[in-house]
């Protein structure tokens, strides 16, 4: 029952994280004690389930605004299937039984975003729709879980996303030390805690690609047998184009004043395409330096402009599956001699996890009744609980029930 | 919070329900103690909210299996500001301040139902989707909602219909007594109670067309002026025509064996259509005459067949908007000289207002913790939790807790 999770001093949850480039599912097992900025957290287990060829295939044909009724019913069903698979597998490879799992907190796959209010009779609407469906994850497991974070900042005015800067903020802000964390997955973020900070003093945008050029590109140049620079081997190979890099860093996104949020498809294969094509005499590894060379500078631009020239900030924190790339980091590192880089995992905190993490973190804010959202990130009204809760119900429970 | 939503000993409830024929909204307030079996409630209001010409043009043209993620998306959205603008309507009748209000439970707008189980690698999975966005009511309201009660039965292998079976076995079932239970919407439906009959001893499943022939011949009679046959006065007047009976009552659908469903097409314009151009040769008045001894002898064919057959009856207790239609409630009376007819109304439950009731005692349901489904009526393969519970956070919640 809700009123017993609610009542423990500390809970068992698993996060789930499906992100919308749909290479698998994200799975955690965390430990959880507190709720809000007095939450510790420690990680037990962390797995990364593929998807297939085929599902992946699916995944990709079912995002956007033309996605059917029928695929997406289709698709939120058969993604709940898969996330409480992953829920067990996460649980065995921790050693945990999935008996004692209180929560779990599911982010669902994106079908479709759409942040900027449309106009319909009598209201401004904006809304996002995500599958995977709860109630199966609930029944196939027997837990309680939390799913649907954006809608409710959105109906509060936000955007519904970036949703990792309470995670942020409770895990990283500090009274006397300004903090930059960043993540670069696919699309590089960060968020900025300045020394001392209420949660209201806290920013967060996404400041341009993180690793999706570099990884199309390579996906590109040795036909699908790489799908990313592993170890930075070929950025580190390569020379950095100045006339390539020089066109990537006049992107007008650069420049734009935050709060900003890149789509999918800005920095998408259209986009690397085009670029391809009019700089198609250069050599593959020198792209590879260059695009990863883009992907620094518009990290530490950002980082100068928008967070370095309004307050003190004393380190870096990085997450994501850039930090596996030491050229970006030798990058980010010589950009800031003067400030301390770490990454999460120095804090405990597996840097590709960390979205995942913040699934398992806001599930259990949802029960406790503690707002999600940081406002000043996401331009909602108000702090709003996030998510709806779909309650578990093991087996037991209800033979309980029936005496 | 909802941990003191559950100790309340009575709780205020709202009921949301919005039905395929999208006429518009039907909310109900009732005061309901206890929980299951034990449950009483009182309907304090009763309001129906006509969706304008243009959104029922909206959501009629988003049903189906082809409506795009943008639609489903923007109308989810968009549902939800009317729903939310219902739920301060209704409490506004009753005069009840909004803030009173412990729980709000709706069901949506189905946009698309796939019962049957559908094939994909590894799984074969259903599913329903209905939109009204839960979380915009809340947010508006700041009231808890429950929505989303099909998914969970389906989870378990039900057909996530029909969902009143409880409510009739809570309000009606009787140690000495034997109920039917007949719901005459736009489709009927009936539920058996024998008595001193378990839940697993219900069945209920749908016997024909209730209103929706009636309802579509006086449109296209009248040029849309008239919607239905009031009082039944069209059929009253005119002559039950043999020949077009004896066609209606060879309809497959009446001899099937129960668990059966009728979908939104079976007896939808098209079939109507045919129908009226084969027998148009015959008067307006005998054709409505016609329509209605059809709903009539369906309905009792079933109760003959499946109910009375397998049970003793005594008792048969009408609802839904067919019982304002005198000329189907004498045709049933005439058909059962032996069974009492009664209706809910006269239990205390506006026969209109019983869909919403129903979710309003689901939505208690589910926080409590109680299963909502019957087996033996959905198919599900054990009793589970219906619905998704979004917290409600008024804003004198969050200023308590910043302090």
């Amino acid at each position: 029952m809700l009123t017993d999770i609610r009542l423990k001093d500390e809970k068992t949850i698993v996060g789930l994280m499906s992100g919308t480039s749909a290479d698998g599912i994200d799975a955690v097992l965390v430990q959880m004690k507190g709720t809000g900025v007095g939450a510790t957290i420690t990680v037990r287990a962390q797995e990364t389930l593929k998807y297939t060829a085929a599902v992946r295939a699916k995944i990709l044909r079912c995002q956007g605004p033309s996605t059917t009724a029928r695929d997406i019913t289709l698709l939120d069903a058969y993604l709940g299937e898969l996330f409480a698979h992953a829920v067990v597998h996460v649980c065995r490879s921790a050693g945990v039984p999935i008996a004692e799992v209180d929560l779990v907190g599911s982010h669902g796959q994106t079908i479709y975003h759409h942040p900027h209010p449309e106009k319909m009779p009598g209201y401004a609407v904006t809304g996002s729709l995500q599958v995977g469906n709860a109630a199966v994850i609930a029944e196939r497991t027997g837990i309680t879980v939390v799913s649907g974070f954006r809608s409710r900042d959105m109906a509060a005015g936000g955007q519904g996303a970036p949703l990792a800067p309470i995670l942020d903020y409770t895990l990283y802000h500090h009274a006397s030390r300004g903090r930059i964390v960043i993540n670069i997955g696919g699309i590089a973020n960060m968020t900025t805690l300045p020394a001392g900070a209420e949660q209201d003093g806290v920013h967060a945008f996404d400041t341009g690609p993180g690793n999706c050029l570099i990884d199309m590109a390579m996906e590109k140049f040795t036909d699908g047998r790489m799908q990313c620079d592993k170890d930075g081997l070929w950025a580190s190979a390569g020379t950095v184009d100045d006339a390539l890099l020089k066109r990537l860093l006049d992107h007008p996104f650069l420049t734009e004043k935050p709060p900003k949020s890149l789509d999918k498809d800005t920095f998408g294969p259209a986009f690397l395409g085009g670029l391809l094509t009019e700089f198609s005499d250069r050599q593959p590894k020198d792209t590879v330096a260059t695009l990863t060379a883009f992907t620094v500078k518009s990290l530490t631009a950002a980082i100068m402009e928008f967070a370095l020239q309004t307050a003190r900030y004393e380190e870096i924190i990085v997450s994501g599956g850039g930090i596996l790339n030491p050229s970006i980091m030798e990058g980010l590192r010589d950009g800031f001699p003067k400030l301390i880089l770490s990454t999460t995992d120095e804090y405990g905190l597996p840097g590709k996890a960390k979205e995942a993490v913040l699934m398992a973190f806001l599930a259990n804010e949802a029960v406790m009744g503690s707002p999600g959202n940081i406002p000043s990130a996401t331009g909602a009204g108000r702090p709003v609980v996030l998510g709806s809760i779909t309650p578990g119900q093991r087996v037991l429970e209800l033979l309980r029930k029936k005496k």
